[in-house]
C-alpha cells in the first residue's frame, strides 16, 4: 500500500481540484521554496482557474504568482506575510479581490473553526515516507520546524505531500502523520537550500542598531521580569539579534535561569539554550542551519504547531506565557499602533506574521526601530496600516530614547529609576520630523487591495491601492 | 497564567459536568490506575448522576465502578476492553443499558466523527506543566505512550489533566499539548507503578505454548512475507512473546531487516529493535519498563495516537501497512470468527482492543491458541461473540496443527510445502471435542448487556445476560 503518485499534475487531478477552489502552502522553505511555483504551474497547465492561494507567507521567490493572477488562474490570495515583489504588484492593483491578511495565530484558528476552508493543501516536506508521514528535520532541503503546516494538513479536504527525500516507512521522526495525507509526490528538489535557511544569521554592526540593542537589553533587565522562569522571543533582524546577544550576557552575569526562548529560532537563541539562559526552545520556524540542527538533535528544542504557538482560539498558546517579545516596525504612531504591512509609502512589503499574536500575549511588547529610516520618520501621528493595536504595545526603543505606553506607568517608572533615556513618544516624533521634515500625507482613496484581519477575527484595517 | 486547579472536585465543578453527561479516561496506567476511581468518587460526592463512562479500557482495579452503577452515578459504559471483575458484573446484568464495545481504532474514529461525544475528558498524565502540556514518558508513574488519550484530548468539550509530577513550563517532551487542556490538577499519586507496567514481561515456559510459538514463527518464516521491510505486531501473552523470540532468531539467521514492530510494546520488541530486526517501533501503549525506557530514549521508537495506529476513517493508519499480527482468542469457530470478548461461558472478560483493527489491516492475521483450555474446546461451530470476523483471520496455530482460512489457499500451500502440520479447522475442532466432549450449548436468551461495534461502525454482535 502506498500513496505515491507519479507527478504533481497527477496528484492535483487525483485531489479533485476544480475552478474556484482554495489551495494552501506553508512557508518553511522561505525564499528557497520551489513547491508553490511548481504546483501553481501545474494547476495553470491543467487549465484550472479562479483559484484562491492561502499561503502562510508569500516570499519574493513566489513572484510567478503575479502572472497567474494576470492570467486568471489565481483570483484570491490569503497569507500572514507578503514580500515586497508580490506586495508591490498587489499594491498596484493586479488582483481584483482584496488580499486577506491574517496573523500566524489567526490563520490556524480560522482554518480550525471552518472560517477559512482549504480544499487541497500542498505540504513541502524535506523528508516523507510513502504513506505521508513527514518532517522538516531531515533531508537535503531540511528546514526544521513545519509548525505552520499542521493546520493545513489536519483540516484540508485533500492533502498532498511533496518531497525530495523519500524515507523508508515508517518515518518515526514524523511531524505530520499519514492519517491526514492523501497523496505523496517525489520530486527532484523542493527548494534551494541557500534560500531555505541562512547559513548563519548575523547581528548588526551598525552603531545605531547596537545602541538600540543595548537599550532594549537594559529595558528588559530593569523591567521586573528578568528572573528565573523568564521567557523571550525575538525576531531575526540585526538589532533584535544584537539585543539577544546583550541579554544573554546579562542573564549569565545575573545567573537568571529562563524557561523558554521562542520564535523564529536562530543560532543566537540556540546559543542561549546551550549557555543555560533557557531550559527550552519552542520552535514554529527555523531561521538558520544552527536552529535546524538543534531542533533535530536537542530534545529541549521542540517543534510546535502554529496553533500551539499563537492560536487565539486554543485553550492556551505559548504566546500567553511569554514575558518579553522584541518586534520591529515600519511605522509606529503616537498611540503605539504598529505597521509592519506596508512601507511608509503604503506599499505592501510584509504582514503580521506573529507580530500581533505575540504582542497580545507577551507581558512586555517592545518595538525596536530607528527614529528615521530612508529619510522618513518611523513615528507618525497615524500609521498607514494598523498591524498591531497600540493597546498591546508597551515600549518603543529608538536610538534617541525609549517611549513607554502611558498605560504602563509602573514600567515607565522602573526604566526611569534605572536611568534609561525615557521619553514621551510625542517628543520622539517631534525629534524625528525635526530631521525629516513633516512628510507629505499619502492619498488614501484608492480601492481596497487588502483586508487586514486581526487575530480575533475582526477587520483591523484595510490597505488601499497606490496610484 | 496557569490552569492549575486546587482539586479534582474543583476541576469537575469548573468543567461544568452535569447529570447525563459523558466523561472519558484512557488506560495507559492499566491495572495500576488510580485516576478513574478518584474522579468517579468525586463525581459521586458532588451528587452528579446518570454519567456515561467512556474509557479506552476498564481493568479489574476499576471495580468501584460497580457500586457507582448500583448507586445511579454511572448509567452507561463504553470501552474497547473490560477486565473480568467489571465484566462479570455486567454479564450478570448490573447495568440497565448495554455496554458499548468499540475497537482501539474505532473509538477515536467515533470520537473524531462526533458519533461518540465526550463532555469532559480526564487525562492521567505522568508529567504535566501548569498549562497542560503532558507526557507519559517521564515521572514516577511513567507509562510511556499516551496513544489512546489523544482523541479524548482533542475532541472533548473540556479536558482535565491529572498529574503527580508537575514539570516546569514548557514541558518540551509533551505528547498532548496545552492547546486542548482546560484544567490541570496535581495529586499525590496517579497510580501504583507495580500495576502500571510489568517490571518484565515473560515468555511462556509451558511446553504447549512453546510448541505453538515454534509453529507460529515457522509459519511466518514460510509465509512469503519475511523479507526486508517486514512488519510485525504481537501481544504480550506468553506464547506470543515466545513466538517473537523465535522469530527474532530466524530474522537474525536469515539477515532480514524488518521495517517496524508495533503494538503494545514489550521488552521483546525492544530487543528486536536493538538487534536490528526492525528499523523502528510504533507504540500506542507500553507493556513493560523496558518499553517505557526505550520510548523515552530511542528516537527510532515512536509514540503514535490510537488514530494513527488503527483508525478506520484516517486517510491511512499503521495497521494498513502491517504484514503479520499474532493475536489470541478465547474462542474461534470453524468460519475463523474470533471471540476475545467473553469466556466460553459467555461472561465478559476482554474486548477487541486492537484485535479486529490489526486483523483487518494485516496481510496475515494469525491466532495462537491451545486446542483446549480449562477443559473446554477453543474451537466451536459458532463463537458466542464475534469480536473479529473470520474473513479477516488467516491462520489458527494450535499445538495439534495449523489451520489456514480456505480463502488463503496460496498461503496454505506454502505452509504445506514447508512441511508444517497444516490441518482443516474442522478436523482440529473434532480433535478438540474428542478430548472435551461436545460442550453443552449455552442459553442465549438473556437481555442484551453489551453491543459490540465493529471498527466500521456496524453492530457486529451482542452479548447477553448470563443467568
Amino acid at each position: 500500500m502506498s500513496k505515491l503518485t507519479a507527478s504533481i499534475s497527477s496528484a492535483i487531478k487525483a485531489s479533485g481540484l476544480k475552478d474556484g477552489m482554495t489551495v494552501s502552502f506553508h512557508h518553511h522553505l522561505r525564499n528557497g521554496d520551489f513547491v508553490l511555483n511548481m504546483v501553481m504551474a501545474e494547476i495553470a497547465a491543467l487549465g484550472i482557474r479562479d483559484i484562491t492561494v492561502n499561503a502562510s507567507s508569500i516570499f519574493d521567490c513566489h513572484a510567478p504568482l503575479i502572472d497567474h493572477i494576470k492570467n486568471g488562474v489565481v483570483s484570491g490570495l490569503e497569507c500572514a506575510y507578503m514580500g515586497e515583489r508580490v506586495g508591490r504588484a498587489i499594491s498596484q492593483g493586479v488582483l481584483a479581490k482584496p488580499v486577506v491578511f491574517r496573523s500566524h495565530g489567526g490563520r490556524p484558528a480560522d482554518i480550525e473553526s471552518g472560517k477559512s476552508r482549504i480544499d487541497v493543501a500542498f505540504i513541502a516536506a524535506p523528508s516523507a515516507d510513502r504513506m505521508g508521514n513527514c518532517t522538516g528535520k531531515e533531508g537535503a532541503s531540511a528546514c526544521g520546524s513545519l509548525g505552520y503546516a499542521f493546520a493545513d494538513a489536519q483540516y484540508a479536504g485533500k492533502v498532498v505531500v511533496i518531497t525530495d527525500n523519500l524515507a523508508p516507512y515508517p518515518l518515526t521522526g514524523f511531524s505530520i502523520s499519514e492519517t491526514c495525507v492523501d497523496h505523496v509526490v517525489q520530486v527532484e528538489k523542493i527548494g534551494n537550500p541557500a534560500g531555505i535557511v541562512s547559513g548563519t544569521t548575523r547581528i548588526t554592526r551598525d552603531p545605531v542598531g547596537l545602541l538600540m540593542a543595548g537599550y532594549a537589553a537594559r529595558t528588559i533587565r530593569h523591567s521586573g521580569l528578568l528572573q528565573d522562569g523568564f521567557s523571550f522571543q525575538t525576531g531575526a533582524g540585526g538589532a533584535s539579534l544584537a539585543a539577544a546577544k546583550y541579554l544573554k550576557d546579562i542573564m549569565l552575569e545575573e545567573k537568571v535561569s529562563g524557561s523558554f526562548g521562542m520564535g523564529g529560532i536562530t543560532s543566537y537563541l540556540v546559543d542561549m539554550l546551550r549557555s543555560g539562559c533557557f531550559q527550552s526552545l519552542v520552535d514554529v520556524q527555523c531561521f538558520d542551519l544552527a536552529a535546524v540542527e538543534s531542533l533535530r538533535t536537542d530534545p529541549r528544542h521542540r517543534e510546535v504547531t502554529a496553533a500551539h504557538y499563537a492560536s487565539p482560539i486554543a485553550k492556551s498558546a505559548v504566546v500567553n506565557s511569554l514575558d518579553v517579545v522584541i518586534l520591529g516596525a515600519t511605522e509606529i504612531d503616537t498611540e503605539f499602533n504598529v505597521n509592519v504591512h506596508t512601507d511608509s509609502n503604503g506599499i505592501i512589503m510584509g504582514g503580521s506574521g506573529g507580530h500581533s499574536d505575540t504582542a497580545a500575549g507577551a507581558k512586555i511588547t517592545m518595538i525596536i526601530a530607528p527614529l528615521v529610516r530612508a529619510r522618513l520618520p518611523i513615528i507618525s501621528e497615524k500609521v498607514l496600516c494598523t498591524t498591531t493595536p497600540g493597546r498591546t504595545v508597551d515600549v518603543l526603543v529608538t536610538q534617541q530614547g525609549i517611549a513607554v505606553n502611558p498605560a504602563r506607568s509602573e514600567l515607565r517608572q522602573r526604566l526611569k529609576d534605572a536611568r534609561l533615556p525615557v521619553k514621551d513618544i510625542r517628543d520622539l516624533y517631534k525629534m524625528a520630523i525635526a530631521v525629516t521634515g513633516q512628510p507629505q500625507p499619502l492619498a488614501r482613496e484608492g480601492r481596497v487591495v487588502a483586508d487586514v484581519i486581526y487575530r480575533d477575527g475582526s477587520l483591523i484595517d484595510q490597505i488601499r491601492q497606490v496610484v
